[in-house]
């Protein structure tokens, strides 16, 4: 993949997590503060990773998959307000040769407050590995 | 009020919030950390301020209202792990010369992890102030 | 002790942790939000915990002792705004039959912007357990 | 500029701000989580902001400049550990039409656990808007 998809756009994502907008996300700017969105794409990302990745994870055979966050990126759309929910969207968008790209949108009602992209590299022993055969054929599947 | 109802009864509540457990909640420990919890107590203080006790205080006739945290207490009743969510009783059970006192339990479903108490205090000009007749009146109503 | 010390007169304390006051722990209210003041007082107790109370737990022979944090208690006592440094005093000033009590005051310069008592409980097996006669020995040298 | 600098580069940056790593910003895997770490680039960043940009933007002659972020990256380089200090170092990296880039890095000592870039845009009037010939000459200044 040469060019990202439209990551403002829900029809993208097939995961959605919930978060609560906490007033103590809120700054002295007066509005939720980039930090928490960053927990907010945390939220996201992990649910993910718990609910489609790790169990894609877990059912392998003689392979290992261990990913860690190597890179985040952050796309503030839009300023947002205490209180209110946020939903966030995930969606696998590439499979590198030992890494794994997300892709995420952090939603209030239909507007994209922010979107993001996550790098996590497979670990083993310390250092990043490949991912193996089987993991990356499942991974595939999940691509756009 | 010389005695603290039992603040783990979800029955004392009549005013509920909802928080999701972060990942960045946690701590090293393995489980939820003691500040996310005041965090979460937060959440139930200030909806039940925003959705309770401000519409009673905006319609005050020539009377001001306006309450400042000035003393929480939490008391950690069980271990909580992520993911999932909270939710946040509260109740007001104290209105003192100046001050509100109000007590709030957090649930994993019917699991009190965490019970509080917060003391807000009036303020005009810069210092503590009573509380006037009006407020008084409507607040009484609200105590258990 | 039947009666707390002064709290927020730093000649109370022996122990003294560093906090940066951070954007994100501002709120909408434009100043220092509550919970980022528990987190302070945590860095206060548990470079306390680590470098006084674990000290004298590590050397006991054939004694365990593990505390966890069972009550919290803040006062704010000023607004507090960023950016700027936090200093945490903390002390001992209480040890029960199966828990200590340590007092933890946050200074701006020598003002003291918050007060707290922390209540931790000795743990085994998963219960409350007794404060052994080493430990109990040890503690009482460092009370007020 | 068309490439990056080296950003783990003590070197390459003339401002430095310092945070303090807090047991709350750890998580369950045992390491600082990693949107602590993107709270320690704000610090880095808003220092930066006051004391450099800030200053410059001041002296403006009838010329408004006001940014705010809309992109973070993050790299996360090496896992980091409670308790500690870390440094953020800052460095204006590229002045674009409406846009400032900013490098940081967060440090442990000499070891550079995570770098950074952001974006902040100028806004007048809720949308992005050329930077003024005034500040564009004092922000060139502080090219690498």
């Amino acid at each position: 993949m040469t060019q990202l998809p439209d990551l403002t756009d829900p029809g993208l994502y097939d995961h959605w997590a919930d978060d609560v907008v906490r007033f103590c996300d809120t700054d002295q700017a007066g509005h939720v503060n980039n930090v928490a969105i960053a927990a907010y794409v945390e939220t996201g990302r992990l649910m993910f990773d718990r609910e489609v990745i790790g169990g894609i994870a877990q059912a392998l055979e003689g392979e290992v998959f261990r990913a860690i966050l190597a890179n985040l990126t952050v796309n503030y759309l839009a300023e947002s307000f205490w209180p209110g929910k946020v939903r966030i969207g995930s969606r696998l968008i590439k499979v590198g040769n030992s890494s794994l790209t997300t892709a995420h949108g952090v939603f209030r009602d239909t507007n994209c407050i922010a979107s993001s992209t996550c790098v996590m590299v497979n670990r083993a022993d310390g250092r990043s590995a490949p991912i193996g055969p089987q993991m990356r054929e499942r991974l595939a599947v999940l691509l756009p």
